[in-house]
């Protein structure tokens, strides 16, 4: 059972990545690997602010923009909080067409409750 | 490593339902397959409010009432927020019985958030 | 792909451990084979308060403090709010290490929210 319990925490943990590469990636936004995906399914105005920098690409349309996305880039998603699904789901569509691509740990409600850098919603 | 993420992925987000397929459900309670059980372990008064039409089952109750579910039925499960362990302690007990039965992605939490109906817990 | 999920379910909840669990063992705190830890990566001030009795041990230097934990104990940890990855991450952690250790369920938002114990962060 404590081998299960691994495995599955292993497989679990790598989906994410953590705030600090985001931030480092933010330093250099023109050379940076990392762009930043909203994948929450709700107008600006509901939205409010979110992550600098970040584009908007709601998780129900995602598989309908692969298009524009850039195999050489590493893509983070993040939606309201970690206790939702729409970021799996995304991580899902992207992983599965063979994009790099995280969870931001801790998603917008962690990185706000830090005073990470915010914009108003685009 | 690619592969298992998606797996992963693939199993846990078929753990869950959409609130819209809750939404629609409500439309016609009485000719619907879906009945939405709050599983909260709380007294009504700590409860205060409750999603529209959810049947009250404590996930610590859970095991002593499944012969009062219909199995034509698809059991909607939901906690205080996404976050906890109650909703998938629910839905394990009703998968393991051979129960239709989700978690309700975005919990409670995520169903208030968007305004959709509530009414007084029972 | 019912079994898949049992799978995962069964697999995920033992991660877990219950308050219940932590509480009966504040009763009695020296005889309790229970340790809590505190692995929020923030100062003290940042953490405000903290679950009593709990031993602050950031995630992110776990790893160098396996010495001082005792294989005869229980570890349980816990981060902010269940929807974030440092619990699991200390988990991991120590799991791997051969400790026992569990993520407390509802973490510090759900002891919080039932009103349980807590005390100045250390």
């Amino acid at each position: 059972m404590e081998t299960k319990k691994i495995e599955l925490l292993e497989t679990y943990l790598i989906l994410y990545i953590d705030h600090f590469k985001v931030l480092e990636s933010l330093k250099n936004p023109d050379d940076s690997d990392i762009v930043v995906l909203d994948v929450r399914n709700a107008p600006k105005q509901v939205k409010g602010d979110q992550i600098k920098g970040a584009v908007p690409m709601a998780a129900k349309d995602i598989a309908d923009h692969l298009d524009e996305l850039n195999p050489e880039k590493t893509y983070v998603v993040y939606d309201w909080t970690g206790g939702t699904t729409l970021g799996k789901n995304a991580l899902l569509i992207l992983l599965t067409h063979n994009f790099k691509a995280f969870e931001l740990a801790g998603a917008l409600e962690g990185w706000k409750g830090m005073n990470l850098p915010v914009e108003p919603a685009k």
